[in-house]
């Protein structure tokens, strides 16, 4: 397989297909649909977890599993939401295999062993949870129960892509049950806040905080607050959703609680979750023709050292300098990994970082030894310079920052000029076809124009924004008042 | 639900599962088999998660993520491990749930979504790795292949207990590629000593290192190396297995290498797991008839402080104090928690903590701040002291490794004084029915004399110690000659 990539200008999409394999991200499976996380992609999952997971405990939340199998009588039992994931879930019929009497040395369904009851592979959690929480929710006092899972699920989408949609996905889910309605809209809002705070201060990927229209929403929520992200090809990527889900559930699987005043109340809930997806937004924001760009706070690699040498002896000598710098690098929290293979050239190696996106290379060669020097390099500018050993550390302590924030301020900046205001629909059909980007217009507010705009330009809307002010104006397609302007996108 | 339990003595399967549901850490859910972790017993897994994952990475491997689901095509090409598993596992036969005509609101399996292929959903993940692998190994440069999965399985299991046998579980599956049969042996063997050291530093759970007999054997291995513990209902428990795969699975997915001197081999393989079952085996080890007793290097809340006070004014006086020590505590890596709810009356706390096992809890009253001490107990021996609030810190510190050993001594003891040498099956049937615990043996080394043992006695072999010295003996049951001990035991 050729290393070089196609170019973004020529096929995104090749582009970004042939990034997430080359660079060792993942890959198909034998199972339509499902992707392989190959161990690199996989360690920046682990990164993200691991931060998402400290600011849900920060923010109250535990973690506890729930089974993968969901029985179909409690899976009907919520119909918007059944309704919403039936035509796409994995039904599980039988729990035996046979030899297969008419094909010695294969296996069949065993028609014996058929379940009573079907089980759905969760598409997502409301139901068994629900069912669960009937359980564990008496009085006011069980309240606030604040919950996460980190699980995978199954969702039989017929186009699939890795990491932005794929038939299975790990993610986490996000499930809690408040006495008041008020309490539960301040928890989905809050979570936004989190998932907006992540993307933006880990991922450097600006989002645009907002709500989703009522036929965007998720299946069984009354409200769905989104974080919208925007891809270099000008299209939006739903980067994290956040439901306030109303009683739906509570009545659904009848969970009440007896509040203060002995009053049998049913409980309001919500629920959040951000998936494996981020991979791909991750990849989308900052990547390049070269291949991966990843942000110093989730690059599972943040510095590589490669020596460049001339015979064991040159190697000795370098390895002894290299590895006190490792020593310090790593003492600062900075992951470090020293590249002495002697099977690559120090060409090879450097086009292999680039193309794994770490942020920070640093060659150290014989002129180096000499001078006390070594040359550091950054991903995101293709910028070197020469750094004087005694500074090494401080100065790559920096650079991290420094390329952390240029990544974010970068893409903030591709956003913001991404963003075209039209008051007329020629003006919206140029500017989603033309230019790419969110569209903000006006928008009558009907789920028959929504439609009408989606099959005339395949632009939705992505969000109502969270700061939208309000603003007289007229809807773009049938010209009836509005109050305030909605960001249109194509998206992924 | 009463807070007491039954005692061990009366019925200890009974109190094991009055235990994990009482003490918040699982129950049973909607799905036939399938538990809910509850976010009690999810903080120990995840305790445990992040020490076993820690010693992955430090013996060099890596995760990664593989489908959930294997083709059936798939799924059968390795004949053992397919017979092994084809028996109790869940199948997918339909992607697509439609309204049913004959039950308004209810929903069938659509008979038009049928899967050309049925997918078993992974009872382990041999099969769909290793058909992965053989698109990754080319050559000896790519070996050895060092990966590690975290994941949820399914094993249709007909008799399920929390934690202990579970249809879906929780656990870690390592699958490793190598050149050589030896380099894959000592893989295999080094995977046995990582289980065994966690299990005894950790969880303070002493095990037996041994190999399982042929009949005992993971399907599909050719040697499968244990660790085995024992309850303290004299019933082993294995604890976690590391195989050698000799070259069965790649041949059986064509998995060759280019060897340095070009030549095309089969790759060895081993693979290695363990589970949420880890959750069991600790809470059968130490627990107690008050409820959990938890080591506390895995414990989620190692320190608890409870207030005795009258009225707010004192509170807010020990709080003050106590807030000091939780900051203190948690800056030498202590997890604590100060519960000062007013809903609850300190010996209700203290039973509160007792059943959920918290190593040491301090309570400080109104005497203790004019005395300038606080009161300490240990959950282990129940002993209590009191101490000088200015040594308290590194008092605590202390006695939380001393609880970790205590409990490791206490059971170590347990189990050394429940390993019965018999030469005899008179003495074998004695040890197993009125003693209990492990019974060393000669054996013949057929399955057939093993076979017979466990009908007549229901023990089984548990392993052949790796320190098994040579001695000539007489099998029990047979009286043909044999050169070592073996371990039997019932087992969970």
């Amino acid at each position: 397989m050729s290393k070089h990539l196609t170019k973004r200008t020529e096929d995104y999409s090749k582009w970004y297909n042939e990034l997430v394999v080359k660079a060792d991200l993942a890959e198909n499976s034998a199972v339509r649909g499902c992707m392989v996380i190959k161990p690199y992609g996989y360690a920046i999952w682990e990164n993200m977890q691991a931060e998402l997971d400290r600011m849900f405990k920060e923010t109250g939340h535990q973690n506890a599993y729930f089974p993968l199998f969901v029985p179909k009588s409690l899976f009907e039992a919520e119909e918007k939401n059944a309704e919403g994931f039936a035509k796409e879930c994995a039904v599980v019929t039988h729990y035996r295999l046979q030899n297969d009497p008419d094909n010695p040395g294969k296996l069949r369904v065993d028609p014996e062993a058929k379940l009573e009851e079907e089980l759905v592979v969760r598409p997502t959690s409301e139901a068994i949870i629900w069912n669960t929480y009937k359980g564990w929710i008496q009085s006011y006092r069980d309240l606030p129960l604040l919950i996460n899972q980190w699980a995978n699920v199954v969702r039989w989408e017929m186009r699939t892509r890795l990491f932005l949609r794929t038939a299975e996905f790990l993610w986490q889910e996000g499930h809690t049950a408040h006495t008041t309605k008020a309490e539960a809209l301040a928890e989905s809002k809050q979570m936004q806040e989190v998932y907006a705070n992540f993307a933006e201060n880990f991922m450097a990927m600006p989002v645009i905080k907002g709500s989703k229209s009522e036929s965007e929403r998720f299946a069984g929520a009354e409200e769905t607050f989104t974080i919208e992200a925007l891809m270099q090809d000008g299209k939006a990527l739903q980067a994290g959703t956040s439901h306030f889900l109303g009683q739906n559930f509570a009545k659904a699987f009848d969970v009440k609680y007896t509040s203060k005043e002995g009053k049998q109340e049913y409980v309001w809930a919500t629920s959040w979750g951000v998936s494996t997806r981020l991979i791909g937004g991750l990849i989308m924001t900052h990547s390049d023709d070269a291949g991966l760009v990843l942000p110093p706070k989730l690059a599972p690699i943040q510095v590589v050292i490669v020596p460049i040498y001339k015979g064991e002896e040159q190697l000795t000598v370098i390895s002894e300098k290299v590895n006190v710098f490792v020593q310090q690098l790593r003492k600062k929290g900075i992951s470090v990994k020293f590249d002495d293979r002697d099977t690559l050239r120090p060409g090879a190696k450097f086009a292999e970082y680039e193309l794994k996106g770490v942020p920070v290379r640093i060659a150290m060669g014989n002129r180096d030894l000499e001078n006390g020097t070594v040359e550091v390099a950054r991903r995101d500018t293709f910028e070197k310079q020469t750094v004087n050993q005694d500074d090494l550390v401080n100065y790559v302590a920096n650079l991290l920052e420094e390329i952390q924030d240029n990544l974010f301020k970068k893409a903030l900046d591709y956003r913001n000029t991404h963003i075209t205001e039209v008051d007329t629909f020629e003006e919206f059909k140029d500017a989603i076809e033309n230019k790419g980007g969110f569209v903000s217009a006006h928008w009558d507010g009907t789920i028959e124009t929504e439609d009408k705009i989606k099959e005339l330009t395949k632009a939705t809307i992505r969000c109502i924004p969270n700061n939208a002010k309000k603003e007289e104006g007229i809807c773009v397609l049938t010209g009836v008042k509005s109050g305030r302007r909605v960001l249109f996108a194509k998206a992924y």
